[in-house]
């Protein structure tokens, strides 16, 4: 059995050979192969896979149509006026910059596609240098460091903000969306005007752009879900605007879709990935996937499949309701670079992982080393001997090679790990494409925020002081102590928003709180 | 017992109380604690803890002493003159830029200090808004791509280049610094006269930059290792270029340092901090840490951590010569962002981690949204909510609070974990201070190079053409056949480099290779 897969066209090659599996132990699960390529076909013939949702689940085959759909036009159109200037913000300045304002999936994607492709110094280019793409930023989660940050760079009328929200009603960007229009409104600018989003006809973000005529809103289907979003509209906008040619992505995604199609398991590269991952773990996730692409480009892959497989795989039930707390743990960062920091444990310490290696075969440039080997000689020599060393201990390795970091190598990563994610629910026999912890989660979240209003507003006869203890009782919060504590110490620090001092009584060991 | 610990004068707080591990668990531990704590005393009063490279451990406490240190001082001048023009590079000009270039604890260090302290768009900002501290660029690997984004953006003559390598020899850092030198000749400019290293006196790297007359070269302490020394020298020269207050970072490292020396383990951060994972994980790392700072500023906290626990506890023998395979394995990213990721898993997937949030509890502006909450309110409230969710499923969470991310508070956190990662050394009995995997991969990797020279050397008579097997035995490589695979498909993609061509032959199913 060939355990290293091939696409002589691309140069896209995967080498299971160091995971120390037989063909005796994949051939094992050939039923279960069987099984789970039915259920991709039924995937993709429009079946409803994700029941819970009562979705269909379409990012494999929206991608192929995708590239000739008038959407398409739309959005190249829609990025090409905004880099040559024939459409400006609110005040007729040209844009310059772009800020993506999204969470989870409507950020991941975008910001690795952008760290990989155009560098990590981007912003500092020229409008020369990046052909009049734009400089782009990323607001990501509800801190208000973040808005300041930006802020400190920002020029607000050469500034485009994308706002990207499938349900339209995430509170993170949502937050982020009416702060930046305070922002705006406060300087006598509307927001609307040098705006655009991307989301669900009809959502609440969809009518918050009608309301203030943002300049564009495109839609977003919603059989595709958010940590499988890249190849689609959510990918396409942010890169468009900085001049990555989103159609080779799309192309390398779909190369790679018609490849692991293939219903041979043996011939199928997402297929064995699969089937690896769960002879490695022995179908319960007990190893964890160690991702280490050799390649400074290629930083963010392990966060961006940290949520794709984790999100994905990490359910408490399987589909027929059993509990089974199922997982696979991802993590990463970069070779060589971590050869000299956790590899250590890698090397010497638990046997508990498997390690996925990137290697990206042509340099960036040549640069000889002296009279000596090159740069790239040195990466290759590291990321090999590291192989050797983990094959020499029995610790299971598995070597992905792409000849460059392209728009088209990067929608075939993509495309292989959405299907190999695919392919092993199948075999676990899970819903890969719900989320149900991250919306038990959004319940705990408010209720903790209920907690503060109760709080503030039961303390009415003020000034009012007492410990967390104390407070919590006034305002009938006797069963969240904590959760009061919480509040208090965060209103103690934040003089511009709450009206609460906090003193330290050493013989109660406890802090006084003063509320105003 | 109390199990959340304070420090009222800074702020910082930890809380273990939902660790689900009683009083009487922690107290059954409490000679293993007392004998740690005598044998952090030994360490602290210069015994030597690190046995297989025979030497002391003492980053506790030069710290301490640094602070007054005549060097401290001396940095900081350096800092000033370069700051303020006073020292320049060879043509004259103001220096502008700083490129650390070093690797591992070279470099995550002073990484994570930079981006929690002056912010992700540091190098965007004038020289005004930075009063003079240097833009400041990162070279952590072998990777020419690191190389040609840095060229792109970088003003040779007004960049200054900071070699740090504790011994000297440090391959990809030596690569990076020669590769810069024929950049700097190709120029005609003398590199030399940009640069400045830190190092030990009389490594290969001081030598160096004796010949090149570096402006200045910093010395380092032979007893302070790479993951430990971001307190030190290494710590210092990158922060001060910047701006950094590392006084005020010393400081907090100190104070943390000064608590985590109590004897009792109950008032002792530290060894609580090293007794929860100890109990959490069997003594054996069976719970993975996830690392989830709910602040932009500190997303690289957990990279940080990865290098500090796993290269120091991922270990394959014991003090006494066991083979034991111990580790500790850390990852993470930030919050709320994550709760969009991978914390689907942690809410309902592998109960196989405990989750160390840290919280900042004072915003970083008060931005509230439209009339409800701020973002800092849903910040906390998101940490707090997912805390109480994963708590319901009696998964383990500590909750670490600090005031701000200021250079104390970021002190205080490395000097507690510094300590912890040194205490649960003891718990299990293993030398935190050495990296002997890391050793053996560098040899491992200096065979695969020397395949390299072999292969190209022996294939004397060229143009020659055979599949990797059949060149394999021409040059007598027979035993290292994927190796020499490897090292001609890279050939066959690096023209500039290499005269090899590869084509496929679908018959053998298998690359020729001809080369020149």
């Amino acid at each position: 059995m060939n355990m290293k897969l091939l696409d002589t066209y691309s140069g896209f090659a995967i080498d299971f050979s160091r995971m120390n599996i037989s063909a005796a132990a994949l051939n094992n699960l050939k039923d279960k192969f069987a099984s789970a390529m039915r259920e991709m076909a039924a995937l993709e013939a429009g079946a409803i896979k994700n029941p819970d949702e009562n979705r269909k689940v379409t990012h494999f085959t929206d991608r192929a149509a995708y590239r000739t759909a008038p959407l398409f036009e739309e959005v190249e159109s829609f990025a090409r006026k905004i880099r040559s200037g024939e459409l400006r913000g609110a005040t007729g300045k040209r844009f310059d910059a772009v800020v993506v304002n999204g969470i989870g999936g409507s950020a991941l994607g975008p910001q690795l596609l952008q760290f990989a492709l155009n560098g990590p110094y981007w912003n500092e280019w020229s409008a020369a240098q990046r052909k009049n793409g734009l400089k782009i930023y990323f607001l990501d989660n509800t801190d208000s460091s973040g808005i300041r940050d930006l802020v400190a760079v920002m020029d607000p009328e050469r500034t485009l903000h994308l706002a990207i929200s499938k349900s339209g009603g995430t509170q993170e960007t949502r937050n982020n969306m009416l702060v930046l229009e305070a922002f705006y409104r406060s300087r006598n600018l509307d927001f609307g005007g040098f705006s655009c989003a991307v989301t669900m006809p009809g959502s609440e973000l969809d009518r918050y752009a009608g309301e203030h005529r943002f300049l564009k809103t495109f839609p977003m289907a919603e059989s595709i879900g958010g940590r499988t979003s890249e190849t689609a509209i959510v990918g396409h906008v942010p890169a468009a605007l900085t001049g990555i040619d989103f159609r080779m992505f799309l192309e390398g995604a779909c190369r790679m879709d018609a490849w692991t199609r293939n219903n041979d398991y043996r011939s199928n590269p997402a297929a064995m990935l699969a089937g690896m991952w769960y002879l490695a773990g022995n179908g319960k996730g007990d190893r964890n996937m160690v991702i280490v692409p050799y390649s400074d480009r290629l930083v963010l892959l392990s966060r961006y499949l940290q949520q794709l497989v984790m999100e994905s795989l990490g359910k408490e039930l399987d589909l027929d309701g059993n509990v089974v707390h199922q997982g696979l743990n991802v993590f990463g960062n970069k070779g060589g670079t971590d050869a000299h920091a956790f590899i250590q444990q890698l090397n010497d310490g638990r046997d508990d992982f498997f390690a996925t290696f990137i290697e990206v075969l042509q340099d960036a440039a040549y640069l000889p080393v002296a009279d000596g080997p090159s740069m790239g000689d040195y990466l290759h020599g590291f990321l090999h001997g590291l192989a050797a060393a983990l094959s020499g201990k029995k610790r299971p390795v598995i070597i992905i090679q792409i000849a460059t970091v392209s728009p088209a190598n990067l929608g075939a990563l993509i495309a292989l790990y959405e299907r190999a994610v695919a392919i092993y629910a199948e075999l676990i026999h899970i819903n890969a494409f719900h989320q149900p912890g991250v919306q038990a989660y959004k319940l705990a979240a408010k209720g903790t925020l209920a907690v503060r209003e109760q709080l503030f507003a039961k303390l009415a006869n003020r000034p009012v002081s007492g410990t967390a203890a104390e407070l919590a009782a006034q305002a009938g919060l006797e069963d969240k102590i904590s959760d009061v504590a919480g509040w208090l110490d965060r209103a103690a620090l934040n003089p511009a928003a709450y009206r609460v001092e906090r003193k330290y009584n050493a013989e109660a060991a406890d802090w006084v709180y003063i509320v105003r």
